[in-house]
């Protein structure tokens, strides 16, 4: 890249004379800035950002953190924040957590330490305590979870989990397990709220596993159901990935789901609508949830002392 | 966060004492540094890393422009870069292309702007000469194609079109399509490469459409090949995702892949080893991938003269 000497050679003036120009200073003539401009353009020149946000303590740069990039709802959330009315994509770093809580505490302080304007938590693995004394160090949301301090933008995980559950509920069914979120986002609400609905009912034996959110974790899981003594005839995933790991343990097992057991979902991943896989799901706008996720930082940004809001998006059951 | 005049009042040293003990000055006593340092940690405060590696000229960031968040094969590859044998994940930003040309310069001039050491590109969309004018400015890896004087890492695109062609052969199909990865990385050789099979086969009709390596392309062209008046009997979609959208317009048309036509897909991604989606595709080693692309990036960033090198991938036909 083009160095302030370069560019001096090339316009003929001395790079005093450079460094001032690029910075605007009123020292150097408008004229003589206009030509330095155009040169330093020419060769290829850009301004150190690194150098220039010190200077002028603008830090324009978002930090978004996501946990598991396997997710496919996480590209969708994603899509949803870049996507601005006017087209401009917001300056950020991305960086991945790579589904591990120790990961994303290097992450955000990679962040930290390159001042980033705010941060956006995507399904973060870190405890509540964590991401609240990061929000009281600079702008933060939690996108997926609820909590207090923080401005958060999630699914009504109650709701989900309570649709869940009176959908499996209406057949009757008297072994019913659920494969949970382990310590993801929303994965507590979403299992409180479904065996809220069958505990006060002694002809329901409920089975709780312990998933992650990934199609692994629902493939071991479901595996272990399937090869005891009572297998389920109802499963809640905590999320499709989880389901689709069902699946697949089920076909090993020459189970068909909607057949031998039903199945739900969370999430709404596009491949759940497929007639191949075609699975009862949660579905919620991602879209949406990654528009009001950039609106809350942004408005966090030009006023830390505003209240600290939560939104939570409406889910809804899809049967298929 | 913690500023210098914070971390003075506490620790009882001046503001001047506490900007010398954090930039390790030796005209502070190595007792007063460490006091300083002590209290600063306690106060949360972290190195400004635009500011000291401005001041050390170490930039220590690798850039990496993923093209398509959607395509699985990405969050893959990743893995397999930051997948390092002493666990210490490489301090890299993450910017998505949004599947746009457009979006990837301007992460591309955000990379440059913020001084990245390396840039590495996951399936660009740009053309070659632009690819081969940034690698000319700092250590560029291109992974998923080859270009001429830029470090690459990719499958063999060649072997991998010849494989599926040989497979779609051996029936003897006489109406032979395939749907194309449009721009994207890989896409002219696959294509080439299966084309070349057939060509000199007067006995089989070969259509050829223009997709984009995502599900809704797959499906889109699908849609147009089934509602043709000579629907293919064999199909080879330029990526898994292509392919998934092909089984999803099948079954519109109550066509079911392996007993009414054919279908080879392109990566093996998690889902196409599952029974209910049973997709016979060309596989390779996307861990491998990342991680070549790693010790490509830091060998450059080590010698900037080296020899450019080109590693190929040698993918297999897996039926299903």
């Amino acid at each position: 890249m083009a160095t302030m000497d370069d560019i001096a050679a090339r316009a003929g003036v001395s790079r005093g004379a450079v460094s001032l120009a690029l910075r605007r200073s009123p020292k150097i003539s408008a004229k003589t800035t206009e030509h330095i401009f155009k040169v330093a353009t020419e060769m290829g020149y850009r301004p150190n950002l690194n150098a220039s946000r010190l200077a002028a303590k603008d830090f324009s740069t978002f930090g978004l953190l996501v946990s598991d990039l396997h997710n496919p709802i996480m590209a969708d959330i994603l899509d949803g924040f870049v996507m601005t009315d006017d087209g401009d994509i917001p300056d950020t770093y991305l960086a991945s957590g790579f589904n591990s809580a120790k990961t994303e505490r290097a992450m955000i302080d990679s962040f930290l330490s390159h001042r980033v304007k705010g941060v956006v938590l995507l399904g973060s693995l870190l405890p509540d305590d964590e991401i609240r004394k990061l929000a009281q160090q600079l702008p933060t949301v939690a996108v997926g979870r609820s909590i207090d301090s923080v401005d958060c933008v999630l699914v009504d995980d109650v709701l989900g989990g309570r649709l869940a559950a009176d959908h499996i509920k209406k057949p009757r069914h008297t072994h019913v397990a659920h494969i949970d979120g382990g310590d993801g986002a929303g994965a507590a609400p979403r299992k409180t709220a479904f065996l809220n609905v069958f505990e006060s009912n002694d002809a329901v034996d409920l089975t709780v596993l312990k998933g992650d959110y990934t199609q692994e974790g629902g493939y071991r899981c479901a595996r272990v159901l399937f090869s005891g003594p009572r297998p389920p005839s109802a499963i809640f995933a905590a999320n499709d990935l989880t389901a689709l790991g069902v699946l697949g343990a089920a076909r090993e097992f020459g189970l068909i789901a909607g057949e031998h057991f039903d199945l739900v979902g969370f999430d709404d991943i596009t491949l759940a609508a497929y007639d191949y896989i075609s699975l009862t799901t949660i579905s919620y706008s991602r879209a949406d949830m990654g528009r009001i996720a950039r609106e809350l930082v942004q408005r966090r940004c030009s006023d830390v002392h505003a209240p600290f809001q939560t939104i939570e998006l409406p889910p809804q059951l899809i049967v298929r």
